[in-house]
């Protein structure tokens, strides 16, 4: 019998993909969903689960123990919580008075929470790790390819997101004619892109490039690009989408790179050691 | 007879507020307008003036020179040119093939203008050498004062701003309660406070952090604060802002010290090598 994986889900299909892959496989699973993020119709009623608030670790570690989970994945978008929204539990409270509430502004939050489920003895693995398709491997993943301008676009918002990941603010640039049209930080890449549209100048498109922050917690919240993305790449203009190769996630890999081929769009996977 | 000054104008109210200065201090001026950027109205018809496109550096050069302009300031906003809207005259093309057209995505090309100008005889002055009273003086501006938590919030933008200059990407950035919550590129502090809005969080508000970029030709391009910043900053529910002390210009000294003590934010002039 394979080990048991729970899932603490939030925003997305990457949960119920993941519940799926499990399926496939024979896996048992058990997923505990975040309140106000997790999809309940995109994760479906037939799988194990329970529903809690994001404040609610003490809750959510005995919902896992008691579903009999040893391995665990943290999958899908959860926006940061506030110390107004937490409304934290005991064994919420206890984890952030020893890590004080400024954590909450902080990447390395999602590396404590890591080390709080590991001290509970579940073992803390990636998504790439359940489903390996998703993260892709350098090269070209599509139909089209990158032009010699477009690569120095790609090179210059290389070296604009290491420097910002450096600094734990963002993992997205756009880049056109060398030009630094827009810098990720909280928005989210969606709203970065939308308004690039507006930012556009005339001649050849711009690039979006999403890396790895340097030194990140692989295991949880890497760069995720879909469908969605290429297509809003494409109504911004752009040329072509650069992903960390091995360290992002592909939410699904033939929509991904079939909406890049039929936009006119280069999707590709870099090494950013490489590229910069 | 002081030295005739020579504005080369770009948008908003600082290239009139540069010919009244001329004018309260007995110094001739003659103004170089550019089509498309420079406010007529704001200009006045009543200062010696003649329009160009920013493409006719040939023309604009000839008519500085036959104004007899020794000193030179740049000064309001320039959109970037593109390389379709420059429709560059022969002196301009001349320019370029010699730097590379791909300067128009490089803050070099102030530098390559100011040093071009200088080998035909100009001075190249700042707007703060003429108007020193607009380079704000390290220190509180206003009535409002930062707290400790403000404090930090300042800290981190600076570190943040000051990463991004060095890549030559921007001046501002908005942090709150240690989360960078947006970051500038080319769609200016506007734009940048405008969605900022969107996006802050319940409790403390944030700020907002303007700096010089490190090496930046501080002649031309300094970062500007006026009142419309204020109000802007305001409304995104910042709890004040921070410049540059002594390489921002605060487009309207008064008015924009009055506008942040109206609106409850503290104004502060930073060192951000003390600051950070």
């Amino acid at each position: 019998m394979p080990r048991k994986l729970g899932i603490i889900a939030g925003g997305g299909t990457l949960p119920a993909r993941l519940v799926r892959a499990c399926r496939d496989a024979g896996r048992p699973v058990f997923v505990l969903a975040l309140k106000d993020h997790c999809d309940a119709a995109a994760l479906g009623s037939d799988v194990d689960q329970a529903w809690i608030r994001m404040g609610e670790a003490g809750t959510g570690i005995r919902l896992l123990h008691e579903a009999g989970v040893s391995d665990l994945v943290m999958a899908g978008g959860v926006d940061r919580p506030t110390i107004a929204g937490l409304r934290p539990d005991w064994r919420t409270a206890r984890f952030f008075a020893r890590l004080g509430f400024k954590a909450l502004g902080d990447d390395s939050l999602l590396s404590a929470v890591t080390r709080e489920l590991e001290a509970e003895g579940f073992c803390i693995v990636g998504v790439h790790d359940v489903l390996p398709d998703l993260s892709p491997e350098t090269g070209i993943l599509g139909r089209h390819t990158p032009d010699e301008s477009a690569r120095a676009d790609i090179a210059r918002a290389v070296e604009v997101v290491r420097a910002l990941g450096a600094l734990d603010v963002g993992q997205g640039a756009v880049v056109q004619q060398g030009i630094v049209l827009g810098v990720e930080a909280v928005e989210g890449t969606d709203r970065l892109l939308a308004r690039c549209r507006a930012l556009a100048r005339p001649g050849p498109g711009g690039v979006l490039v999403k890396l790895c922050k340097p030194g990140q917690e692989t295991r949880v919240d890497l760069p995720t690009v879909g469908p969605d993305t290429i297509s809003n790449a494409a109504a911004a203009g752009l040329r072509g989408v650069a992903v960390h190769a091995g360290r992002s996630l592909l939410v699904d890999r033939e929509a991904t790179i079939a909406a890049a081929d039929a936009a006119g769009l280069f999707l590709l996977a870099i090494d950013p050691e490489v590229a910069a």
